[in-house]
């Protein structure tokens, strides 16, 4: 076993132990459930590796990784409430298996007992945790508000874009980061790196999501290719070709963008106009900026190569689908 | 201006700097909306009031008093949504001003506003808040997953009942008071006394709020007299009716709460039976019963008799829905 599933399997001993079904039933089982159909459980073994490398005491950290992997579950019943999507890592989601009003309320209550996780930290580190739980958890809002709000914008920016992702998925991932640097008791400066290093690989991981959903294989990339374009989304690839395609191909994707209904030739076509005007290669410069700025900043950490090393090669692991 | 004005005064501009519409608009203005429609401000007043009496200096406690506001009201967020209220203080309620999707993610969004609010606690006080604030409002969340569970069971016992409406409202008010103890920095013994007059006053007026639904005036009571009744809940006029009735009062009122649609004497009705049952001076008795226990934790705290007084004052002026 390498080490990444050391830390997977030893996170999920300490959920299976500490998410317990509890009383009322009907409020503790939506929990439960999310939380045991399974997940990568990137953000908590981010948090266990990066107090490891960090020298710090890994016991320490099972608590800040479990919750973020609350808060995280709690975010994904809640989205998928406002989505209305019936399915979640290939099984039911709350609402469908058992109602909105459940999905509402078990929802509060995790974002509760992610917070409750904490309670074991010594006062000084118990709120520097805090803190930036709350800064990210909001920011986490913020970037699902945006995400919505873009839906019905067409002067969308990519910088905006960029922020939106941020927000909505790379925060927690840095931050999952940040608090094992904190347990580890390291210096701001240093758990400031970490931060950025997670916060860069995050958006590069984001946006390889946007090319792969179009350029992709659906063996690596474990979903239907094309998704976004069947469903209008104003990805990074949309977005660029808006800003960097001639006014006929511009108006053609805007054209097909307009349409509720999609025509066969639809994800063809449009990813021949998005090669066309290399969105492909602009997308992968994109992808490899931020995986070169984390990798950067990697470099600059006061901990021996060896250590580095770890941490690369989970970056590169997690940018090669291969996790 | 009594001492009660002023501090909801003071509350009420400390709310108006403190929360305004940040970007994304659509996130934040339905946090600010709901923030002032109104509502009595109890709460806050009682974090307040309750170190003003403790020898705190009141201004530390306005953050705290500011959270539990804005945990409250991220509740009824929710709760409308869940229950379809169309109307909440005489207006629009979120999800029907905006959409049900903004109300969830606002509403997400002011919970972690309220935890934010303790930022500026010292570590040691930040501590124990944020754990009696955890605590508190996971129970919250526990008693209204009991008020769902208990409209579709048939065999709710009083005791129950009780805890429903303890956790779903009683522990917040107690602990708003008890959050004006802590940052007062009194003994936990005192504190907990404090506690313990929350939580008894609130049930007290919890109860009495089901008692005056049915025989109370609507100039004092604000609301339609008989809606408790119209709507079938099990309030705890019914159950205590439901335990001490004969067998064919039982039968006639588990009838009446059987029937979907409601004939028009079903309130008149119903009220003779619970009166021909003494089930409003029961409910009178166990009122008391609660206000009485508020009231001798109250003699037994060490502070002067003014200032018991104070406390007092308030409690009766709650119970007289004189406030």
């Amino acid at each position: 076993m390498n080490i990444v599933e050391t830390y997977k399997k030893d996170f999920l001993d300490y959920l299976n132990t500490s998410i317990t079904i509890k009383e009322p039933k009907n409020l503790y089982k939506p929990i439960h459930y999310i939380l045991q159909i399974g997940g990568k459980r990137l953000r908590p073994i981010l948090t266990l590796m990066t107090c490891d490398i960090l020298n710090g005491n890994v016991k320490n950290a099972y608590d800040a990784a479990l919750a973020v992997e609350v808060f995280h579950n709690f975010t994904l019943i809640h989205d998928d409430i406002m989505d209305s999507a019936p399915i979640r890592r290939g099984k039911e989601t709350v609402h469908i298996k058992w109602d909105v009003n459940t999905g509402i309320l078990s929802g509060d209550a995790m974002m509760i007992l992610a917070y409750q996780c904490f309670e074991n930290y010594e006062p000084y580190i118990y709120k520097k945790l805090l803190k930036l739980f709350n800064k990210t958890a909001l920011e986490v809002c913020e970037g699902q508000q945006l995400d919505v709000d873009f839906e019905i914008r067409n002067d969308v920016t990519i910088a905006e874009y960029i922020k939106m992702i941020t927000y909505k998925t790379s925060v927690l991932v840095a931050a999952a980061m940040k608090m094992g640097a904190i347990i580890a008791e390291v210096s701001d400066e240093e758990s400031e790196k970490i931060y950025d290093f997670g916060l860069n690989l995050g958006i590069a991981f984001q946006l390889q999501d946007d090319y792969l959903d179009t350029f992709g294989d659906v063996v690596t990339f474990g979903k239907q290719i094309g998704g976004d374009i069947l469903e209008n989304k104003k990805t990074f690839l949309y977005l660029k070709a808006i800003e960097t395609c001639n006014e006929k191909d511009k108006n053609c994707l805007l054209d097909f963008y307009k349409a509720k209904t999609s025509n066969e030739n639809k994800v063809s076509e449009i990813t021949t106009l998005f090669k066309k005007n290399s969105i492909d290669k602009l997308t992968v410069n994109e992808i490899e900026r931020y995986t070169n700025k984390a990798f950067e900043v990697l470099d600059t950490l006061q901990i021996s190569n060896e250590k580095k090393e770890i941490l690369r090669n989970f970056g590169s692991s997690l940018m090669k689908r291969t996790l």
